[in-house]
């Protein structure tokens, strides 16, 4: 089998560069480890820049997604019972649109299906080879049979324990790590959300974040010990952790159900470069972690997806290879960004276990001087919604 | 002897408040445990924010200041060769005036003399006695006779190692520190100085600052070991450093002498609340330290100045107390924003001996944020010219 760009990785990033390009005409695969329904279970995040919001339509997939997506045009910030309002509109004069990563990617599995596209799903064995060479190629095992797809170039969009990344020598790579010392505890439960912008909480007890996927199904976390497993936490005891670290005033309101997911993750900082390697490119969580606190993830996977499908398709437009050379560089100034906003949102409203009582007092500085400084909040805002790509 | 309020220390905060209570007809005596050639002997910061060149002009000591002082409308943040100019007059309309710390004094000294005001020297023993009474008073030791000086209030004026914070019960006090892994070595040399404006150089091998006194006279400083002293480092060993942390563009035309000055400085943030106690009240470093990166240490001990004169005229002017009573916490907040800068500046431009290679990419992204944004340079500026009162 023979296609112009293998793309590794059915999850939104791959899905969406697949339809990127084929809607300029250029043929992909995508090869996917997992079967499309578990692909489909992963809960994910669900705030969506407009730079996303932007290639969702351009990919032909974005109806759904504006139609029952919500716009939030700011978000609150609180330290105990002091709340900041964060105005997006008023700072960048755009929002974001709250609709579930689950979402993003069974509309873009509809659209690839609407044109054919093709997926493999169930692929073990991937290998990605001779990438240092002009004829690259992928090997994979798909029901019992070993196939090969050869290509001119090969997206590498299958996140952090993928092969993508690990296809690069080591010695090619430089690595940049940080392992925050908590995890978030998080459960879905299908109850109104407790406001209609996302809160996110800081208090003597530790981070809570209040958000949502839709106005009947509420995501909530809470900062919780690297120790801690599941089973430590009933409902019960989530939801009374919840409202003591939530202003009080929407601790009252809170609607509590059963929840219908609960789990824990981990938060991690990671960048490897460079995120070319011959005609490999990586794109998303292969390259790049971000902690979610500021919701960059998705959002960030799908800025390399712009920079790359731009330079795929000015390189089959004019053979012009200015956008592939330049992609590392261009995806990884943005990817930095990224990850300053994330790793300065985690630190701004965690508590960590090494901080100090004057560690303390800065985080509240900090705080106090984004409560009142009208730069602060539009540095805040305009990282949130989105940096221009 | 009998006074109204009795100021501790003859250094510029409380030289700065007995000129502008005398000026509103309140009767002080500054008791100081040096010579007035040891305290116009320390070498010490030269930024002065618009706060307290009014307040010199106020106490009527701002002449020879406003003739000498040097106008800075910005400042350089560096990075390896990368130059980030701060343009405090675009982003505030405000600018600083360089004028060092020695010079204040001495026209302080000069202001006071001219009305007799009541300075006593090599002050030993000093005692703040009754502060939590109606009748507080102050004993100290001069030419081997002890005396007492009554007063209603006493100003703890007197710096970090003073006797003003230890006379608040240690049970009263919550202090908060950080000290740094580095110290500042600087020197000063008759040499014209490299820039017109301040540069603040962070590099590879560490931080460097290039300042100045006057046309004639400049400060340099360079990160070093908190393990070195100043004999390892020789004027040549110190001028090689230097060049290697600024941009090659000012290394080339650095002129370099021989040092008139050399010393070490260890850097700490530190704060003592609250910084009232009875009829006590303290001001400057006796109650807060900042690390010098971006010079809030005069400043901020002229803002206390500034809170408390305003406290104790109103209460001779009117026997309204709201004014000494809100003294802690109006001072605290501004000092807790001048933590913040100081904190953030340090750790921004200085390297660590345990940052991480992600850590360090994190300072970088900082540093070219700052370099593309305007809000993060209206930030640094607003807070370099000085929050308002």
């Amino acid at each position: 089998m023979r296609t112009q760009v293998a793309i590794i990785g059915g999850g939104p990033s791959g899905l969406l560069l697949s339809q990127l390009l084929h809607r300029r005409g250029i043929d992909t695969v995508v090869i996917e480890r997992k079967s499309k329904d578990y692909v489909l279970g992963r809960i994910r995040a669900g705030v969506l820049e407009t730079g996303l919001v932007d290639q969702m339509q351009r990919a032909g997939a974005g109806a759904r997604m504006l139609q029952e997506g919500l716009v939030h045009k700011g978000t609150v910030i609180s330290y105990g019972e002091r709340q900041i309002n964060i105005d997006f509109e008023a700072h960048t004069g755009k929002h974001v649109l709250v609709y579930g990563q689950t979402e993003v990617t069974r509309d873009l599995y509809a659209a690839r299906e609407v044109v054919n596209g093709k997926l493999i799903f169930n692929a073990d064995h991937v290998q990605i080879c001779d990438v240092d060479t002009e004829t690259p190629f992928v090997s994979y095992v798909s029901k019992g049979t070993t196939h090969r797809l050869e290509c001119d170039f090969v997206a590498g969009c299958d996140g952090f324990h993928g092969v993508s990344r690990q296809t690069i020598p080591r010695s090619a790579r430089r690595e940049y790590e940080k392992v925050y010392p908590f995890g978030w505890l998080g459960i879905l439960a299908e109850t109104p959300p407790v406001h209609d912008e996302i809160i996110y909480a800081s208090s003597e007890r530790g981070f809570a974040l209040c958000s949502m996927r839709n106005r009947h199904l509420s995501r909530y976390y809470i900062q919780c010990d690297l120790s801690d497993s599941v089973q430590d936490w009933s409902d019960d005891a989530f939801w009374e952790a919840l409202k003591r670290r939530i202003p009080e005033q929407h601790a009252e309101r809170l609607i509590t159900g059963p929840s219908v997911e609960k789990s824990i993750a981990r938060l991690r900082s990671f960048v490897s470069e460079p995120m070319r390697w011959g005609r490999l490119f990586l794109c998303g969580d292969a390259a790049h972690i971000v902690p979610p606190t500021g919701a960059k993830g998705l959002n960030t996977a799908a800025s390399d997806v712009h920079y790359l499908s731009e330079g795929l398709i000015r390189y089959y437009a004019d053979k012009d290879t200015s956008g592939i050379d330049g992609y590392s560089a261009r995806a990884l100034a943005r990817v930095w960004k990224a990850e300053r906003f994330s790793w300065w949102m985690t630190s701004l409203l965690h508590r960590f276990p090494d901080q100090s009582a004057f560690d303390l007092r800065m985080q509240r500085a900090e705080i106090d001087y984004l409560s009142e400084d009208k730069n602060a909040q539009a540095i805040l805002a305009s990282n949130y919604v989105g940096l221009p790509y």
